[in-house]
């Protein structure tokens, strides 16, 4: 099975596109070499999943960016800052990542501090940060000030997840609740955070923001559920990663952290071929893959992330928006759990 | 001459340190430990010069912040959010350039990064960017999203500022005036904001503003200046660096581009002791000390900072506010160029 792309999801790389493009045209040179080429926008590459350009991303935040401010009956348009101020977050984020975790290919090229240094791509993100403030701050939107506090908001959860991960490397006792918590930082803070900016960067009453931020959560948890599959089972041809990446990188993501607690003989198993300091051929990859799916962690991330795309769409049945926004919103959704990259 | 830090550091340091304290015990766990080591607020370590504590910096920036609130007639103490804001993004930004300049040592102890590694020490320096927005945004002060801005814009210069050290390490023909230029980025963009903030963060009128940027402006390039000279002329046990550091790490610093530029025989002989791939022992270190005296690096970079240490005083002079509030930034801006450390 194939997802595909919402069409809301194209329209809003269109208008969030240039936007991004002006907004880093800002930067020094230097450092705005660095963030062109992360975000696809200088070089070229041949075409990623879907036709789109190689190098750029999937765009669903800027995404729910737009639909946020269209849910408060605002034009697409209004929502750009926002959506443009959490797509420099993002990749803010990415940027960092990469470093940290010495991830050397990001959307089928290599990472920019491969390609860069190091410092030049810290600086790029730094810079990507502050930027993202700065567009929020100078809109002249009646609540920039709230759109900024709520974009601040999120990046110290996005912080605090990515600490929490890296601590996770160091710990071999990590349980299923704290690696779920650690999603909600890292992932579903950002999506909440999409989801419900746009509306309030456009002034918006804060009982629609919240129902989008719940809704954002949930969406946010079931992405990174659909994410640690495909970190495990995605093909390498679409996702842009190693068959397997996360079990070489022996990362707690939340399959491989479900298997190890089930207590079954796969588990055990998957902890010895987990703990040894060798890298891992293959065989062995495969292998391991095979024992989260025996221990039943395959199984527990599907339905986890069922359970949380269905609670997203119980929080958009209950929050007050126009129906064509709401049916875009759902589309989002269920491309999230179902796409393959 | 020993320069003998101005009582108005001392009192900014004893109303600052414990908001810092309080900003910085948000962060989680993680993240927070490694910002708190940074800072110097964990751990012990024996007393630095002056007998303040191991760890802790200089405290010129929220000094000057709590003064730019008072020079808007507001007590100091309505200026300790911006001081707080300024404090948390010049050390966002030693814990980012330790990373890339590769610098074991600050403050008289290893850096932050050779303790708990590059990844952590991103993300510390990362919450500490965000949580500076924040403290401004939340303070709910008339002019909150103005104190932001001001903050933001500091921020991008600073980043390109480091942006273009970095890639100067890469050029061997970068002239004086792209070395001030540099210089004007990533030290006096803080500083000129350190300045302003608080008057901007009480409501102050844009004139008053703007004469305390551009004294601050001034006093960020003396500043530099005098920094330049201590990273070659320093004495180890006061700077807290190894004697010569910035020949050794062959810096662009400003007195070695001016002996560059002389075209004297000195400066042959240096360009060549740069230019060997080797590290310098230290009687090299020394005669590359030497030829920057020799090619009149060192008396350009002397003059240039009392020139600006001028410049600073007219601005001072030229802009209304209370007597005692004018006679503590110019005790200051004294104390920058008198320094030992």
């Amino acid at each position: 099975m194939t997802a595909v792309i919402p069409a809301g999801v194209e329209t809003a790389r269109d208008l969030v596109g240039p936007a991004m493009a002006t907004a880093v045209a800002r930067l020094s040179p230097d450092v705005r070499q660095v963030a062109e080429y992360h975000l696809g926008l200088a070089g070229t590459g041949k075409p990623g999943p879907g036709g789109k350009p190689a190098g750029s991303g999937k765009a669903l935040r800027p995404a729910l960016a737009l639909l946020s401010a269209r849910a408060a009956m605002e034009p697409a348009e209004r929502g750009v800052p926002a959506a443009v101020a959490v797509e420099l977050v993002h990749n803010f984020s990415l940027l960092h990542d990469d470093i940290m975790d010495g991830d050397t290919e990001r959307r089928h090229r290599p990472t920019a501090w491969t390609v860069y240094g190091t410092g030049a791509a810290i600086l790029a993100g730094d810079a990507l940060l502050a930027l993202a403030q700065e567009i929020l701050l100078e809109a002249g939107a009646p609540n920039g000030l709230w759109a900024a506090r709520c974009l601040s908001a999120a990046v110290q959860r996005l912080i605090a997840g990515q600490g929490a991960d890296l601590a996770f490397e160091q710990r071999d006792d990590v349980t299923l609740a704290e690696c779920q918590e650690m999603a909600g930082d890292k992932t579903a803070a950002l999506m909440a955070c999409a989801c419900s900016i746009g509306a309030i960067h456009v002034g918006a009453p804060a009982s629609l923001a919240m129902g989008l931020a719940g809704f954002g959560a949930h969406v946010g948890q079931a992405f990174q559920l659909t994410d640690d599959l495909l970190g495990i089972w995605g093909a390498p041809e679409r996702t842009g990663k190693p068959a397997g990446s996360d079990l070489r990188a022996r990362k707690k993501s939340l399959p491989i952290v479900a298997a190890l607690a089930s207590g079954t003989a796969a588990a055990t198993e998957l902890a010895g071929l987990l703990a040894s300091p060798e890298p891992m051929d293959d065989a062995q990859v495969a292998r391991a893959a095979r024992l989260v799916a025996d221990a039943g962690g395959r199984s527990w991330t599907e339905v986890e992330a069922a359970a949380q795309l269905a609670a997203a769409r119980k929080c958009l049945a209950e929050t007050d928006m126009p129906e064509d926004v709401r049916a875009e919103f759902a589309g989002i959704a269920e491309f999230i759990t179902e796409r393959q990259w």
